[in-house]
C-alpha cells in the first residue's frame, strides 16, 4: 500500500458522518467538517453578537474573500492575491465571461462544449442575450473543442472534470492553442478544485471559477471562487460592479473605480460572513493535503472501484476515462435501470447520485472515503442488482433532486 | 404611552445585545436574535450533517428561496409568489435594471439619483458597460427626480430611503409618473424593509430588490431578495439566468428555459443554505410584528430622539425629515467634527455610524431599541459634547469601516 504524507485517516475523522452511510456524493455536496458547529457557533456569539458592526473591522470580515482566495489558491496553483471567494458559481461564470469577451472585442463566438454543466451554458446565454449584439455560442461535443478553437473564437469557456462522465479536459493544451489564435479562456473548476491538482498559473490560465460546496465542504450553497491571471488584474473590467471592488469602498463616491491592479476588483456585493465561517475550518483540512498525494490516493481508490464493479455488477458500463490523469475523482457507470438503482442503493445508505439520461455517479473523495467504503457500496450495489430490486416501483419514483 | 398589539417588550427579548451597549446601528447590521444559535446548530447537525445530499429534497432546501422571500413579501406588501431571496442586493439590482430596459428597449436612460447608495450606481454603470448601446445614467439631485421623470426615460431606479439623511421618496406618486410616461421603476428597498411600512402591491411597483441584514436582522451578508410585479413574470427576462431559474433544474437540459410565469425564474445559482437558516429565525420575530404598529413606535422614538438631541446637542444639525411619513427608521445628524464624535461615542458604548461628509447616523429600529436606549444614547453625546471629546487624536483616526 502507497504511503503517504498526507494522513488520510486524519482527514477522515475530521468528518463526522451518519453511523452506516458509505457517502460517494462528496462531488455533489461534501460532508460536515466537526469543526463546523463550534466554529460556526463561535462566528455568531464572538463575532456577530458581540462586536456587530464593528465586526468589519475587529473581525476582518471585509477581507476575508481574500484570505479564503488565498487558501484555495494554493489547491489550483493560483498565486496569493489572485482569488477571490464570493457569490454564486453561476455569477462567477458570467463575469468572467463578460471581462473575457471585453478583452477581444472584434470575436464574437463564445466556445464551449454540450458536456458543460448547464448553468455555464445558462449564463453565457443570458449574456448573449442581454449584449444582444450577434454574439453566438457554440457547443460541440467535448472531444471536438480543440478542433472548434479557430480564429473567429473570442472566449473558450469549458468546464475542465464533466459533472457527468469525469472525462477530463487537456487544459495546458487547450490554453496553448487558444491564446496562440488571440482567444481568452475561462475554466470552471468545480469538478476539479480539491478533486485533482490543477495548476492555472503554470498553464496561464486567464480565468478560473469554482464552486466550495462539492470536494472542499463548505457546505450547501457555499460561496463560489474566481481566479484571474495577474497579468490581466490592471485592466479586467468586472461589469458586475459593486461597491466591495471599489477602490475605495467607503468613500460611498458615485463613481465606479475598480480597485486598480488587484483581484478585489472582481468581489460585487456584500458576501454572506457566515458561509464564510463555514468554509474556513473545511479548508484547514485542506491546508494539510498535498494535492499529488490526493490524487494518487484517489487513483488507487478509483482502480479498486472500477474492478469491483466490472467483476461483480454486470450491466454497468463505465463511461469514465480508466487513465487517471483524463479524469477527475468521481467515477460514472452507465445503467439502463441506473435511476431506480441508485435510489435502491441510497435506500441501503449508499449515497451516490444519478445524472440523466442513465448515469450512475459516485463521488470516490480520498479525504474521507476508504477502502472498506469502497468494498461496502460494491457489496451492496451486487446486491440490488442480483435481487433486481431496482424493480420496486418505489424506486422508479422520481424525486426533485435526483 | 401608546398601546401596541405588537409585543415590542417581547421583541426585544428575542435579542441578547451586548451588556451595556446601546445599538442605534440595526439600520446597518442587525443584532443576532438568541435563536440564531441554536437554529444553525440545528440545521448544521440535523440537516447537513445528517442529511447531506438529501437534504434538498427532506429539508425542502431548493424552496427556500420562495418560502423565504413570502416572508419577507408581507412585510412589503407583496402578493404571495412573488418575492425570492437569493444572492446579493447588487446583483439584484443588476438583475432587475436589465429586466426593465429590455421591457422598453427604445428608451437609452436610466434615472436614478445622486444620493442612491453607490454600488446601485456602479451595477447600473457596469451594466451599461456591459450593453455597450448608448445607454446613459441620469442622476439629479433627489428633490428633482420627480421633474426628470420625462418621455425618454427607461428605467427609474431609486432607492426609497436615503442611506444617509433618511428621507424617503415618494413611491406612489413617482410610480405613477413613470407609469404614465410608460417607465418602468426598480425600488431598493435596503432601508426600507422592515423600516417602514411598504406596499409594492398597491403601488403597482415593477421591480423590488432589498437585502436582509439591516433592518431584518439575517446577520453579516445576509441574502438580498427581488419581488417583481405578477403581471410580469410570465415575460421577464432574468438575463442572470442560472439554472435554479430553470424550468426544469434537474433536467439537465443545455438550452435555459425561465421557470414560466413564476418568481422562481429569478433565482440564479445556488444559494447559501447555511445563511437561510439564519434569516429564517430572524423572520420568526418579524411574523409577529405589524409594519403600521412598528412605524408608529418609530416615530414616538425618534421624535423623544430629535428633541432630546436638539435641547442638548448643540452643533448638530438634523438632516432627516421631521415628518414620520417622509423618512425611514433612521435619524441623522450633520456635525462638523461627526466622523471624530461618533467614535468618541462608539468607545462610550454607543453605536452608531458616520456617513461622509459629516453625518452622523442613527438607526431607531423599535424591534430592540428603547426609550432608555434614547436617553442613555443622548446623555452620553452631550457629554462628549460638552468635554470636546472629539478633539482626541484617537478619534480622528480613519478605520476602513466608517
Amino acid at each position: 500500500m502507497t504511503q503517504y504524507k498526507t494522513d488520510f485517516e486524519w482527514t477522515r475523522q475530521q468528518f463526522d458522518l451518519p453511523e452506516g452511510m458509505i457517502y460517494l456524493n462528496g462531488n455533489s455536496l461534501g460532508p460536515m467538517p466537526r469543526a463546523s458547529v463550534p466554529a460556526m457557533t463561535s462566528f455568531l456569539n464572538d463575532e456577530w453578537r458581540t462586536e456587530l458592526i464593528k465586526g468589519w473591522n475587529t473581525k476582518d470580515w471585509f477581507m476575508q474573500t481574500n484570505t479564503l482566495g488565498d487558501r484555495i489558491g494554493r489547491l489550483i496553483g493560483a498565486p496569493a492575491g489572485s482569488t477571490v471567494v464570493s457569490d454564486t458559481l453561476s455569477i462567477k461564470v458570467f463575469q468572467a465571461v463578460a471581462a473575457g469577451m471585453a478583452m477581444v472585442p472584434d470575436r464574437k463566438v463564445i466556445l464551449s462544449d454540450n458536456g458543460n454543466f448547464p448553468t455555464d451554458l445558462y449564463m453565457v446565454e443570458g449574456l448573449i442575450k442581454l449584449k444582444d449584439a450577434g454574439y453566438e455560442l457554440r457547443t460541440p461535443d467535448p472531444e471536438d473543442v480543440m478542433d472548434h478553437i479557430i480564429e473567429d473564437v473570442g472566449v473558450v469557456m469549458l468546464t475542465e472534470v464533466d459533472y457527468r462522465t469525469g472525462r477530463r479536459h487537456d487544459m495546458k493544451a487547450i490554453i496553448d492553442k487558444a491564446h496562440a489564435l488571440g482567444a481568452v479562456v475561462v475554466w470552471d473548476l468545480a469538478h476539479s478544485a480539491g478533486a485533482v491538482p490543477v495548476d492555472v498559473g503554470g498553464c496561464d490560465v486567464d480565468f478560473a471559477v469554482g464552486c466550495t460546496y462539492k470536494y472542499l465542504n463548505g457546505g450547501p450553497g457555499a460561496p463560489a471562487f474566481i481566479h484571474v491571471a495577474p497579468r490581466l488584474l490592471d485592466t479586467v473590467e468586472p461589469f458586475l460592479s459593486g461597491w466591495y471592488g471599489h477602490e475605495a469602498p467607503f468613500a460611498f463616491d458615485t463613481a465606479f473605480r475598480p480597485m486598480p491592479g488587484k483581484i478585489e476588483r472582481m468581489r460585487i456585493g456584500t458576501p454572506s460572513i457566515a458561509s464564510f465561517a463555514l468554509l474556513s475550518v473545511a479548508l484547514d483540512i485542506w491546508d494539510n493535503v498535498d494535492m499529488d498525494e490526493l490524487q494518487t490516493r484517489s487513483a488507487e481508490l478509483c482502480a479498486l472501484f472500477i474492478s469491483e464493479i466490472e467483476a461483480r455488477c454486470p450491466g454497468l458500463d463505465l463511461v469514465t476515462p480508466r487513465e487517471p490523469r483524463k479524469r477527475g475523482s468521481h467515477v460514472s457507470f452507465a445503467f439502463e435501470h441506473g435511476y431506480a438503482c441508485m435510489q435502491a442503493l441510497i435506500a441501503d445508505n449508499v449515497i451516490g447520485d444519478f445524472r440523466a439520461p442513465n448515469v450512475m455517479r459516485f463521488g470516490i473523495t480520498p479525504l474521507f472515503v476508504n477502502e472498506a467504503d469502497i468494498m461496502g457500496a460494491v457489496d451492496k450495489l451486487e446486491k440490488i442488482l442480483k435481487e433486481e430490486r431496482w424493480k420496486n416501483a418505489q424506486f422508479q419514483k422520481r424525486s426533485l433532486v435526483t
